[in-house]
């Protein structure tokens, strides 16, 4: 559930979204759209969560990474469908992780 | 809900959390340091969501200012309780924060 990333640095892109009301297959979509993030080079691990607010953070080794998943083919549709569809709003950070550290009983 | 940040760079710690199960007063520290970090110098915002998984990111104008808010005294008392009481897992990514893009309805 805590994504086990490596030690930084890595990248971090930052999904932060508010949902229009209504489905419009987005739960599938959103399945397909995971299954095939964590299929493409550097992709390193995603954490998500949504009450009012969604925000789902997906981890990768580089940039480049980063890039080559914003123009899949799939993924490009996916996100027009985001804008005329499913969000009413969104916000995308893409961050490099400078430090971590973590517990766990 | 979606934090309004300025132009990049600046920071952001996603704190990725499973809470133990019962509240233990969490729900009010956690307003209650929400409040606090408001206060902070250099503080540019917070969003936040849970199901089984807990994501909060706030934003942060500098890693000192980071830094001085882990150092706070009723933070540090407050995560103290964290490890001991409200979290069976936690993890802390600093990151800058590189470019940004949104959209708005």
């Amino acid at each position: 559930m805590i994504a086990k990333t490596p030690k930084p640095p890595y990248y971090a892109v930052v999904f932060t979204s508010i949902r229009t009301e209504g489905d419009f297959e987005y739960a599938e979509m959103a399945d397909k759209m995971l299954d095939l993030a964590e299929k493409q080079e550097g992709f390193l691990g995603v954490e998500s969560a949504r009450n009012e607010l969604g925000i789902t953070v997906s981890y990768w080794e580089s940039l480049e990474a980063i890039k080559k998943w914003k123009l899949h083919t799939e993924h490009t549709e996916a996100r027009e469908n985001g804008r005329s569809k499913w969000y009413n709003a969104f916000k995308v950070r893409i961050c490099k992780v400078e430090h971590e550290y973590g517990f766990e009983k």
